[in-house]
């Protein structure tokens, strides 16, 4: 990626990073009831390349969007469900990690209790917050209300839910190609659309560029996750700051193991080139044209 | 209560349970993906007083709301929020509680991933549904947002989560009075508060109107605490339908262990009392007056 736009991407993560820190549900004091606060807080800060929220702002960005403050506070909205579904997911009863980005999982480091909870005050807390920021009048009512709309459905019982549902599913069993497609639009695929969306909503755009947003981030997130099988392969420990092979040894069903690696690179180009096309045609897409290429030939 | 507010009290609940049964969001088939819908749908029909939702419905009415078919969706959101707190609280890293209303709780009746997927739909439920009642006009965009804050508000990290979190802290400890009230405030008042205060804003009641159904939900949602917490002590099992006891067996703080019976029911009708009065001088309050007095000399 070219210098310019690894920079305003770098400055999209170091503003949402601002707007978590600045977030007055996420402060907490050491008392007993401010512990769950102190997890969501752990678990929010320990890292993340803040995909979602990158999308929100560069596609607002795109439609013409203003970009002002409660631009990366609704984009931070995104990281907060993100959160909630690592923290959940990583829990005993479902993938039983005892490590996320190199450092204690939320369950390890505070209890399963406080970590059931800290992932279920994250679920709650964007519908906390984009209500106050539609009290002070940074977002209009029918925006506020779309952008709830449309996040709770992309993480709920028939979006991330039911990807994660689709997952457990399929341990231990051998899945097909359909079947690992569907589980990755539901468990990944969902929440970056909606990202996506939620930019496009943020700069007004019309309904037809809130259809091309959210093509594009449904064939990134595809190819990410294909990639992200892949690198579980043939990746460089050092680069990845995680153990390789993990897939293998869990007897996961990966995009690599259905295809082989080469057939799935190919499927991932196939995805990035339907991501471009969907925005291709619309001035200033450069940027958001060459993440979803470096997210295919990514090494970490 | 007399006969006529108790038919209006059945009928309310009636056509709440009516709108979950209709809710689309909750149909399921029976594929893998499914499963936590199905789970959802178990723990919301296992029964249930439905009060959250009989507050909303009838602080509505108090406040001379139109009762129409959305007014029942909304209420019905109050307890899907009651579920998902329900399904968590009863997981083994919680309570540990094996059976729920006489029926296998939802991790023993389904597992316990399933369980954390369908307490966690079902927290994002309302925010799928409230932007669906505003999309199809049923509520303007305004009331949606002061919906989903004054909800996400109550439920989140600063309302109920902080009651559970509160009441994981004070397993083998002593508490105090103050500790106790302001556990039960949180835990169970502030989602009962948010239901009253949900029929006073579906009502397009005033801000003092707001406040005074508040004041009363508070009431009632401490006194309702004191006389479960007495009933496991001096209850019927046959009535209660669930062994008495089980407080002091698991060694739980409780408003009749620090105060004794008497002290117990005399701060029970403090609070009622609280309640009664918040609402009296309005036209009409007498169910809900009726209703107070009700919940506190109950045997079940």
């Amino acid at each position: 990626m070219n210098e310019e736009y690894k920079r305003i991407l770098d400055e999209d993560v170091r503003l949402v990073n601002e707007a978590i820190s600045r977030c007055g549900e996420l402060s907490y004091s050491d008392t007993p009831g401010e512990l769950v606060i102190k997890a969501e807080s752990y678990s929010l800060l320990a890292g993340g390349k803040r995909i979602r929220a990158a999308l929100c702002v560069e596609l607002n960005r795109l439609f013409g969007g203003r970009i002002a403050d409660c631009c990366y506070d609704v984009a931070a909205c995104l990281e907060y469900i993100h959160a909630f579904s690592l923290i959940h997911d990583d829990m005993p009863e479902m993938d039983n990690d005892p490590v996320r980005r190199g450092k204690p999982s939320t369950h390890v480091k505070f209890g399963q209790n406080t970590a059931l909870l800290a992932g279920d005050g994250l679920s709650l807390l964007p519908f906390e917050i984009i209500p106050k920021l539609c009290e002070n009048r940074s977002i209009d009512p029918e925006r506020a209300v779309r952008l709830m709309g449309t996040l709770a459905s992309a993480a709920g019982s028939r979006g991330m839910i039911m990807g994660q549902a689709l997952d457990i599913h399929s341990e231990g069993i051998d899945c097909d190609l359909d079947y690992l497609i569907k589980m990755s639009e539901l468990k990944t695929g969902c929440l970056l659309k909606a990202s996506a969306v939620f930019g496009a909503i943020l700069a007004g755009a019309s309904k037809k560029e809130e259809e091309a947003a959210s093509r594009y981030a449904a064939g990134v997130g595809l190819a990410f996750q294909i990639v992200d099988d892949v690198l579980d392969i043939i990746g460089d420990e050092k680069l990845l700051g995680k153990p390789i092979g993990s897939d293998k040894r869990r007897n996961k069903n990966t995009f690599a193991a259905v295809l082989g690696i080469d057939g799935a690179m190919k499927l991932a180009k196939k995805y990035t080139d339907q991501a471009v096309s969907a925005i291709a045609s619309y001035e200033g897409s450069e940027l958001l044209c060459q993440l979803a290429q470096d997210l295919m030939s990514r090494n970490k």
